[in-house]
């Protein structure tokens, strides 16, 4: 690449900092940090201390925005503060790459959304770095090309996202209905769901029973089971867990013509020599064997997560190649875990599309009476913490 | 041991069939068949020309029942009628050994439970052949002992009841409300509802998803997702279905210390050095690393299936020991069935102890538009189909 592209850096807690050390350690080549906002004088004092001078740093994001230091951002700030941060970006001609989650609600998401529509030309994607990891991205494949025929069950247990008290304790913000608005499914599993969807496709009905509080000290959920439905009349469970050691990954999909099962970060598939729904009306035997081909399905390319996804963020900028993740998938992942909560606060079956008002009107409730933490915050080392390895 | 019990079989269908050959062939020391029963014309004409001339032949239960020509029997007609059946031997003093499951709605089974209760003399005794499987005794031990803590989730993905449109067709009885009483939860899935509630214990809320003819041609269920919640907060899935192929067996169970895995008739465990609640407090780190020893739960024993719960059956007669399954634990696992069609039906959570008034009261709805089919009946061999057999 002839340049690099000049990156301000929103946010500087634990993954603005983290993403700030690799790029600066030339983990993302293409990428250059020029700026950095924190609107937290220590964090900043700390990047004065710590980081090349050349890096220009601000007390707020609406500055590094409209300071002309750079040509991208990159969002690290609490959750609900990265639409309204994404649309003043846009609005400046910047090109946005956002953590994840999109943001807390999808009203907001949408209309970050309807923000970046209206700037075609400057790139928007999501940090959602899992789904660099090949296993996905075969499953991805194989499911969408058709070749298997039409989902007919999904199934993903995603347990091995541990946290003890500890974690929840570190910052006033963590695991708060006002700090984060939300616990696993808005901090943890938004991966999950979004590769959920990516390879399965939205469903229609989502039927959730989310738990709060229920193993740790903290105001929001930190186990959920969710069984969904989708169009073609398939039906799935996502089951999900700060609290389960160790954890399970373990993603299920069956098809017409077999199935796929993730697990410890390997591809299983088991292939029909005949389409089962064709089978099932053709048969004279009531207890069909199968013929079943079964096989680990290699897969090409490392995984390379957040570095991969900001590399490909500076070269869908300097070259038009695609993004890891669209922007505009965000609101994916974070309408499935919108409509657990309202499944779960309303308890009953919520229709998908999500009615962004209602859940807005009974995310506030709980914000009303939310409790910030009385703890001091703490920069934690992430390293080695996002669920991608097996617990095998 | 010094004489043979004299069983009377009543019901010369698929299982009736099977069990008779396994008997006369010494697969079952310690029976003898003296009698049959059997209201088809046709089953008994069989009978009289492929059986022993010593077994005498009777066309109807109670004609058998009332004989004198047997000491125990073993009840294998159609679910409905297995209460009232299991009731008159009990009142002749005949042992009982009922084919699963217990019957079809919870009222007539507390009343064949109070009706056996009234004669503790007599083995009364449940085929529940998957109880004798040492993977499923092995977790039971583990679970029951309380080695590994209170059970935090379970999860049980078994859809390896595949079955084509052939075998629904082959009995006008068969996958119908007024016939059958109910499809896979009923027919397939007992089993497994069986040891689910026999190794975890009995939920008390269910939340179910039953999807109605969807995979055949049938008017009852051939695909379940069902939620449940325990006393102590655990929460739990089943998940099963006729028409997966290659379906799932893969029953896990996370506890306080850690995890059970049984899948491809396999026992895996992962032990904690430590109590996970106990560390979840008192831990200083977010991302704690938890010790844990993984290993292959050794298990021992032959997997004995229906002939064991025979031997065994004959065993409790002449010595005293106990049953694979004790006849009034059958109410538990049909329990769990009812709640969940009850759940599908009312489209609500059902809480447990069941309205089983209620119940009677919806399933006779459906039995009283049921379409029994136009199709004659056909004795299937079923050697090998008992869903015991890993897929992979």
């Amino acid at each position: 690449m002839a340049r690099n592209v000049r990156l301000g850096v929103i946010g500087l807690g634990n993954m603005g900092t983290g993403h700030t050390k690799n790029i600066l350690d030339g983990k993302a080549p293409g990428l250059e940090v020029t700026a950095i906002a924190d609107i937290d004088k220590g964090r900043l004092d700390w990047a004065r201390e710590n980081l090349p001078e050349s890096i220009a740093l601000y007390a707020t994001a609406d500055e590094l925005i409209k300071s002309g230091s750079c040509e991208a951002v990159l969002i690290c700030v609490p959750h609900y503060d990265h639409p309204a941060i994404a649309i003043a970006a846009l609005e400046q001609d910047l090109h946005v790459l956002c953590e994840k989650p999109a943001g807390v609600y999808t009203r907001q998401v949408r209309e970050m959304n309807e923000a970046a529509a209206k700037k075609p030309e400057l790139v928007f994607a999501m940090m959602f770095n899992q789904r660099t990891n090949p296993v996905y991205r075969k499953m991805h494949e194989i499911v969408t090309s058709g070749s298997m025929g039409a989902v007919k069950r999904t199934n993903w247990i995603i347990t091995n996202w541990y946290r003890t008290q500890a974690y929840f304790d570190s910052g006033s913000w963590r695991a708060t209905w006002a700090g984060e608005g939300g616990g696993a499914l808005i901090n943890q599993a938004p991966h999950n769901l979004d590769l959920w969807q990516w390879i399965c496709g939205m469903p229609k009905m989502v039927q959730a029973h989310c738990h709060f509080g229920k193993w740790h000290d903290i105001e929001v959920e930190d186990d959920v089971t969710a069984y969904v439905e989708y169009e073609n009349g398939a039906t799935g469970v996502f089951i999900t867990s700060t609290a389960d050691a160790p954890g399970t990954n373990r993603f299920e999909v069956t098809l017409e013509w077999g199935k796929l099962v993730c697990e410890d970060n390997k591809l299983y598939q088991w292939k029909l020599s005949q389409n089962e729904r064709e089978l099932c009306y053709s048969s004279q035997e009531g207890f069909a064997r199968l013929e079943v081909d079964y096989s680990e399905v290699p897969t090409e390319g490392e995984n390379s997560q957040h570095n991969g996804v900001l590399r490909a963020f500076a070269e869908s900028i300097l070259t038009g190649s695609p993004s890891v993740a669209e922007g505009a998938e965000g609101i994916n992942s974070l309408t499935l875990s919108n409509a657990m909560y309202l499944s779960t606060w309303l308890n009953q079956p919520i229709e998908l599309p999500l009615d962004e008002d209602l859940f807005l009107a009974e995310l506030n409730k709980r914000r009303a009476t939310s409790r910030l933490k009385d703890t001091a915050s703490v920069v934690l080392d992430t390293e080695g913490t996002y669920g991608t390895k097996p617990d095998k």
